[in-house]
């Protein structure tokens, strides 16, 4: 069945059911010009929104469609974790080619849900249109979390140190067996790395809870670009240790396999969308307990410094200059 | 100049300039991963979002980009306005393929800012990407409304007259002319309808504030499709008197020399985003009075009914039953 066969309205009808996931203080879900939800009062709002372009953001043969549907949602929920916030109502537009089937449409849906469920987010409207080629999927996202712990990319300080919640380069890794078509073989746990990011709203609240850390940003560019954000924002550099960098072995067994280089493929691709932040050293120890005793990980891969620029100090004791770029989608170096 | 001259984020920091029109209660705009706002606490929440794709719902070579900027932002303020609210902050995607120039996108971003200005609307965010093809563009909207005084359409109630506050089918006689590639002649008011459509947010409020109305709902799809959303929700019927649409000289010389149908043009097409609501008949004179008082305009075309359906009363006198369709953009049979 294609989309044509039901219509504008009979496809928002079909993807409706399952949206209102907490209907506290929801006043009107889809189905108007706007939804309507009461706002807490004592807390700020975060407002986020994140665009997937077919072809640009993923191939649609490398990606099933509640895959996709649930990557979509995640890295929006992605950018309130990096806040320190909690993810609450979204709306979702869509533009549909008409070569896709509904199976593939609901199937979509089926992983926004499924991981807005997990969650506790409503989906609480949308638009939906259709595009001549390419599927087009844009998420807003609206968050919530008291004023004094939301934690800002320009909160860094000379003398911090730089810390990430989980391992990189598994996404980068994925993304690269899905480009080249190699075999997926052993590495599996790289492909979904890359395919089923999982947005680390928890460690974002621990963090902002225990009021230790300085700074964060979530890794979706890189983190040679990421903390280069945080750099640029917060007017400082940055210290990171080569041997410092958490990766898995999956990982380096998959670089060692195709010869690939260990920099480019840990720090500058991205997607990993965990967590990078910066917290003053004495902070160190209270803030890695905290995240551990909720069993989330926590990395010291180096320092904040007053000199403009990252530097990497490799293993063999070499320290040199990085190249802060990531994904640029207009400039595309990197990929 | 290309956008790839200067990268994803020299693009973000070429159009960030101008973007926070009100600074009160924001507490970080564009430049993390949130944009952070105060809540005002005693009132809702509206969210709304529209995506304009290039080839579905503009041409490129028939809209200037500052209209299109314009227009883009104008299409989501209608949204807001349809639920009686005021708008206060967005954040805008856009996907940009790489045959565009810079000119055309800082023209673009002034046509939003420029409209967001004229509102007193924040431009707080947003997320840039490239697309192989087609222009893509969507913008989510947050407004703002006292939860008593929020106007939806599931509120019409038999016996209910049906208003609007503006002429209809201009937009879709301008439409018409880029389409069919017609001499502008001096149809030019025609075009700049379809072009630049002013949303209806003081018409909005005033409705909303008198608490007159029963239902509301801007024109998007066209009068039947729209008047249908209604009825729909409301679960009731219409009743519309043709004599009684409201359409100007210009758009009547139009049909007149094309030689078009009226029903077609003045109903079924849309995009005119005036606003269509039903209230009580007791209210009627009270709620005109309301509307024009502030320069504002009001006419009465029909009546809710509990039969299902929209039933035109043509000018000879004689009913006949309206299909409820407008622009389905999957199914497409109105354009």
């Amino acid at each position: 069945m294609k989309i044509k066969d039901i219509g504008e309205f009979g496809f928002i009808d079909r993807i409706k059911s399952g949206c209102l996931i907490r209907e506290k203080d929801v006043i009107k879900a889809i189905g108007d010009d706007c939804c309507v939800f009461r706002n807490s009062g004592r807390l700020v709002s975060l407002l986020t929104t994140d665009m997937l372009v077919e072809n640009v953001h993923f191939l649609r043969d490398t990606i099933p469609p509640f895959k996709l549907g649930r990557k979509a949602m995640a890295v929006n929920f992605s950018d309130i974790a990096a806040m320190g916030g909690t993810p609450k109502e979204a709306v979702i537009s869509i533009a549909i080619p008409d070569t896709i089937d509904m199976e593939y449409l609901d199937s979509l849906y089926d992983g926004m849900r499924a991981i807005a469920r997990e969650f506790d987010v409503n989906i609480l409207g949308g638009n939906t249109t259709s595009e001549p080629e390419h599927l087009v999927i844009n998420i807003a996202l609206i968050g919530e979390e008291t004023e004094d712990q939301v934690l800002y990319r320009s909160g860094a300080k000379v003398g911090d140190i730089i810390f990430l919640t989980g391992q990189v380069g598994s996404s980068a890794a994925g993304l690269d067996i899905l480009l080249h078509k190699r075999p997926i073989d052993t590495f599996t746990a790289l492909i979904d790395a890359h395919l089923d990011p999982h947005p680390q709203i928890a460690e974002g609240r621990i963090i902002a809870g225990s009021k230790l850390a300085h700074s964060l940003i979530d890794i979706s560019d890189g983190v040679a670009s990421d903390l280069g954000h945080i750099c640029d924002e917060s007017k400082v550099g940055a210290f990171i240790n080569e041997d410092k960098i958490p990766v898995n072995d999956i990982f380096l067994k998959y670089l060692e396999k195709y010869n690939l280089d260990f920099e480019r493929l840990a720090l500058h691709v991205g997607e990993d969308y965990i967590l990078l932040g910066t917290a003053p050293e004495s902070s160190q120890e209270a803030l890695g307990k905290a995240l551990k005793a909720k069993g989330c990980q926590f990395f010291v891969i180096g320092k904040i410094s007053s000199e403009p620029g990252i530097k990497l100090i490799g293993r063999n004791g070499q320290t040199r200059q990085i190249r802060i770029s990531g994904f640029d989608h207009f400039r595309r170096e990197e990929q």
